[in-house]
């Protein structure tokens, strides 16, 4: 039986430069270059709460990155360094090689195209939970926050909303969806794409952003309400891809467009004048930006988000987004 | 029900000083001060495997940050910020009133001892699994690594070794201690001392450094081998309490002596050079520290750790340690 020792060595100690102290210690050592701070988040992954147990490992390997580069891009921050914190399954250390291969597989392979090290974590037996830390590099007092949404400004979103609620849909069978667009959307859930390169960006273009993981309308909210703004949001012109739009405009696709999780999208708001920078950088990060909404000063107590539908209606959604408890 | 949001308010969402940004956002931002480096460390507490599903949460709360602190001592860092990742079974989540604020007040209290800030983390439904990361600041080049021993170092133990392995072994029912003895050992299980202040003052002093986690023979044997040294103890001098004495020379006690986990103390080598000045600063700190061998050059390709009884005798270990996979 492979001993927790062996089994970093043999599937999470790589090598890494530039730091100090890697991989081996009872710490990792890392020397922020002056100037810099650091953006410090967590994202785990539960068995049975944000996967099920049998998602293959290489995609939960890629995934667990993924959602934590995620909060990198929505602070602007470039990811520099990791630590994992394993607690695996009796069945899983017992029979470890092909799942711990094709894990540390989708691991390796993100961060290495996102150029993030693996510096440290814990290994240990338990039910499957799999917790990823993340430590990125701003300049002083450059990150994006939540906070900076001023009345007047564009509401914008990248890429295309839903297809992962789609994806999640279908594998619950509350929706049926032909083969290719299944592997679309279960790749849209499985794999999400981190905008790294679009939030560094996007500090000298943005007031607020915030990576879109427990649906637009949840997300949104947490923008408004850290910055004490309203905002109003036109349903038509939220992006969805072509498979949505097929679905659309039943309730269920709505619900996936507005309120669906795991979409790791960025939402951001911007000032008008800068629109046409925004549109040539997604030209040049080959990223679909799209103007949603504009937020409007805060009326009464609370935040306030309206949806317009296409005949100028009011929607009232039904679920507001994803909670990891009430859900 | 509670939300997420409103789970991480009531009892994690502290103020805190000192950082650009702290809960609340994507990511929280930290500012190094120049000239130092980062220690950067994880620590999980699963249920069934660290600990009972019923153990006393305010003791759950302090230790999950005390193992981590305990990181930070090995290291000789100043502890200063930490993240929290906490999965919560359903029943926890319904009835959270007692539970939480009794781990939230065990964390928050231990922090507060250690200038602590808990500055962000993730919390969601599953099996129980408290993920603490830590982020201590050393200065620059300056810190304690298990790979500095050299031969004529003297091997030295803080505190009393194994009194938290009898905790252990009462719980399970291996071993029957008086009520008063059980009181002492289950403190020493449940609310270790990490030995924070020793760690940071023991960079001038020593050659290489461990804290017990996993027993002695083990934790001893990882800084033979990143050291590539052998090494000699001598059975009678490694320091046990009063209780652990009555119980010697047991088989049974010898084990909780020497490969019992959870002990937190600090395992260092110095040299002989340096036996004064650590003598003080034990008085000074009020830690007992004890001399408990010497480091030898290493002759086999492998390091070896040779355990000496009363009478001159090799003594041979059933049980080396702690794994957290082959236990």
């Amino acid at each position: 039986m492979l001993s927790e020792f062996d089994l970093i060595q043999r599937y999470f100690n790589r090598p890494v430069t530039g730091i100090p102290l890697g991989i081996g210690d009872d710490a990792a050592i890392i020397a922020p270059k002056p100037g810099k701070e650091l953006a410090i988040s967590t994202d785990c992954l539960v068995a049975g709460q944000h996967f099920f147990e049998n998602t293959n490992p290489y995609k939960l390997g890629y995934k667990a990155l993924a959602v934590n580069l995620s909060d990198m891009a929505a602070m602007g921050a470039v990811p520099r360094w990791v630590t994992l914190a394993l607690a695996l399954p009796r069945s899983l250390i017992d029979h470890h090689e092909s799942w711990l291969d094709e894990f540390s597989r989708g691991f390796h392979e993100l961060a290495a195209l996102h150029q993030v090290s693996l510096i440290g974590g814990d290994t240990t037996a338990g039910p499957l939970n799999i917790c990823v830390q993340i430590i990125g590099e701003v300049n002083q007092g450059r990150w994006l926050r939540r906070s900076g949404a001023k009345p007047g400004d564009d509401i914008w979103v990248s890429g295309c909303l839903g297809d992962a609620a789609l994806g999640l849909k279908h594998q619950l069978r509350e929706l049926v969806l032909t083969d290719e667009e299944a592997a679309h959307c279960l790749l849209a859930l499985d794999m999400p794409s981190a905008r790294v390169a679009l939030g560094q960006r996007l500090i000298e273009l943005a007031h607020s952003a915030i990576d879109i993981s427990d649906g637009l309308v949840a997300d949104l909210g947490h923008i408004l309400s850290c910055s004490g703004q309203s905002a109003t949001v036109e349903l038509e012109t939220v992006p969805g891809s072509e498979i949505m739009k097929r679905y659309l405009p039943s309730t269920l696709a709505i619900e996936c467009l507005t309120a669906g999780g795991d979409d790791y999208e960025l939402c951001f708001t911007a000032p008008k004048e800068n629109q046409s920078a925004i549109r040539q950088l997604g030209q040049e990060l080959k990223v679909p930006l799209t103007i949603i909404g504009e937020i409007k000063s805060q009326k009464s107590q609370k935040p306030e988000l309206i949806i317009y539908g296409i005949k100028g209606e009011k929607i009232v959604l039904e679920k507001k987004g994803y909670d990891h408890f009430t859900s």
